[in-house]
């Protein structure tokens, strides 16, 4: 397998004479594209607001499906298929309600939403509740502190990480693996402070899991303030939580990943892949998540095509399927181009949100990562300066064990308010700034003609 | 006078040996203060929600006096001053009203503010509509197609600007200017498209001037959607615009600079400058423009001494009274500073907004611009990338020729939002996040804290 890898390293040109005044000269036409003629802030909306929130197996996912489609009709990209893919089928149901009661008996009510994937709780349901401040304090206690009651784990996003996904990345546990360890220990139910930075009244969906052999409970997201709530009220003495979900499984749908193309000049076989996903959470309209992303890749072939660029290699977007709950599209995608034998030479992936462009990282290689430090420079006037080792994105992952030693890239806009919004109901058009959508999708497009161009 | 800038130069260690791992710790100590234990929020909620817009001269930048006092009385820095300082008195009166009437005779409410020291339309004012794209259009017109006319420039700041000011300073002109070049040519008002990059329903104000000897008319703008508008109502024939502007002119008031210090504990008489300004525009409240700079030099002090910090050099926030129309404290502050033989030896501003900080500009000889590059590697962890040459900010900019040489910094942060919001109805509490202010304090304090270590 080093070969492979050996594969990669040597279709690197030597960097310093590939790039030229010319260069600096199309990437400022690439983003006056995106700024004077950008068709990414009012696509943003026919998919926000057109179609709203667009959960995997649900009706709004396919609308968005036929969206896409024929966004890139529109455009006129050169090849356009959508793949099938097999999807999750989940829904919320009837809006959540719950209430805290303390011992004296007042009742107040608190902002819940079931975790994706969750068991209903069939009708009420009502039991004294037990605080832990994380998934480790909860896998200590015993069982006779658990049984029978409500978990509450209260773990706050720690405010003093800088990037926010690393504050969000110490509190994943509690959201994925909550209900199972309290299943452990016979709790009936589970809620979470949801994993989320400002104090507010929004609680934040997002994926959870079961475990084979042990039961299903169900699990919700409190707004932060509920939390703080339910917090204090437990200082005072016994609390009961009173709740009820309607959310329910249903068997998996059909669905697709959209795809789209600029065929390229020199090796149309040798594809770089861009994408986002085109699913999102039910609450809200996914916008930042990733209504931004999507846009971002759509936008920038819309870009490289409208102002000439041929680019040497096939330049396919893709819109995936399902990466909220499953990655059922990202699998699929990597399986169907092994299968096909295609040959693919680099994925890039935005799904951070649609918030000022830092820059780039890269998910491979270290000369990789070289490679795009090489970027720096070009791309200094348009304020992008981070160009690090890091992470690409969930979609395209899964072509990492599919081509070995393949480079991803993650596109990294300025993270600081993306977990206001983050699989939330204010996740929503309005909260995404025109300029700074438009800047993303004129980084993609210069980071893929870079990227491009410096592929052998 | 070539002394005093060898005296600046003089003053800079030689860097390398200056900072040290403890430095860095001592960084992650203040960012730490800011995020987890910060006060900016509530301080900047307190002044917007609790005062609101505060033009000088008015009952509420008086509040806001008192607001910063006690705010620095609580927080225990070392000397509170409060400098006198006389200035404008404008006020803005009933809430205007305008409206469009085409050839057909329809009659479209539209838009509009008065700009800044405008006089008001004496009851109401109505005249044809002559439409120039730039200053300079309106500079070149015959007198005959401006008479008795309303001239309307309709210049839009230039989205393809990546740093939103210099778009800002392209248009300054219009706003600045355009009542004095109208009333050149027999103008008997002006209206200007607002200086703002979103599409959208608010008027944004700001400073004009008038000329001795020409007479003076009244000045408006007009949001960016009721200047498209008009626009496309003078496209299909004549077009009559009817307002009526209240605002007028009082005797000048007396005012105040807010200033308190951290006294030296090396060299006391030597004085590090940090500010921004408490007048607002009468519009919104101020938040972005400059309660966010209020609340970054406060903060960046409190963080200072509440972290044990002793700065060799005595550092002194200033809260500038004035700098919208007339900069009367900055004037003011280096007059006193001067005549009271003050040691100034640097001079730090916040004025472009509470966004995500990028870094810190520097007005001064190169020397400067390279010891700020020298902070990069410290700061890069807090995502702090730009110390260029640049400029410093408008209160601290009389110092310059107060103190020849004196090197004055501007912080910066992202630019792309800010003329979403400024000198608008827009610009309020709610437009500013929690993380992104937190975040601009700290890199204030890191600056500040670098600053005085590097300076003699």
């Amino acid at each position: 397998m080093l070969f492979r890898t050996l594969f990669f390293i040597s279709i690197l040109f030597s960097l310093s004479p590939a790039f030229s005044q010319n260069d600096s000269t199309m990437i400022r036409k690439l983003f006056d594209e995106a700024l004077i003629r950008g068709k990414s802030y009012d696509d943003l909306r026919s998919l926000c607001k057109g179609i709203g929130a667009r959960l995997s197996g649900s009706t709004q996912a396919q609308m968005a499906v036929e969206w896409g489609k024929r966004k890139m009709e529109t455009y006129g990209f050169d090849k356009i298929y959508l793949q099938p893919v097999m999807v999750p089928h989940w829904e919320r149901g009837n809006k959540e309600v719950a209430w805290i009661q303390s011992s004296s008996g007042e009742v107040v009510p608190i902002d819940i939403l079931a975790l994706g994937g969750s068991i209903g709780t069939n009708g009420m349901l009502k039991a004294e509740v037990v605080e832990f401040k994380s998934l480790d304090d909860l896998k200590k206690a015993s069982k006779a502190s658990v049984q029978g009651k409500i978990v509450f784990l209260n773990q706050a996003m720690n405010p003093a990480d800088i990037v926010t996904f690393t504050a969000y990345g110490g509190c994943y546990g509690i959201r994925g693996h909550g209900a199972v360890e309290g299943a452990k220990l016979g709790a009936v139910g589970v809620v979470i402070r949801s994993l989320a930075l400002p104090e507010d009244h929004f609680p934040h969906t997002g994926s959870m899991y079961y475990e084979e052999g042990i039961s299903k409970i169900p699990a919700g997201a409190l707004s932060t303030i509920s939390s703080n709530e339910l917090s204090k009220a437990l200082e005072k003495g016994k609390v009961t939580l009173i709740m009820e979900m309607d959310c329910r499984d249903f068997p998996d749908e059909p669905s697709f990943n959209v795809m789209g193309e600029l065929t390229g000049s020199e090796k149309p076989n040798e594809i770089i892949t861009i994408g986002g996903h085109l699913d999102s959470w039910d609450a809200g309209e996914g916008a930042h998540d990733d209504g931004a992303g999507i846009v971002h890749c759509l936008e920038a072939l819309r870009i490289l095509k409208t102002t000439g660029i041929k680019p040497k290699h096939t330049i396919r977007v893709v819109f995936f399927m399902n990466e909220e709950n499953g990655n059922k599209g990202g699998h699929a995608y990597a399986t169907w181009a092994k299968k096909e034998n295609q040959k693919q030479i680099a994925a890039v992936e935005s799904d951070r949100g649609g918030f000022s462009p830092d820059g780039f990282e890269c998910d491979g290689n270290p000369s990789y990562v070289q490679l795009i430090k090489g970027f720096a420079s070009l791309l200094k006037p348009y304020d992008l300066h981070h160009f690090e080792a890091g992470y690409g994105g969930v979609d395209i992952s899964p072509l990492k064990s599919a081509y070995e030693g393949i480079p991803l890239f993650g596109f990294v806009p300025d993270s600081q308010r993306y977990f206001d919004f983050h699989h939330a109901a204010s996740d929503v058009f309005e909260r995404v700034n025109k300029r700074e959508l438009e800047l993303g999708c004129a980084s993609m497009a210069a980071f893929v003609y870079l990227l491009d161009k410096s592929l052998e």
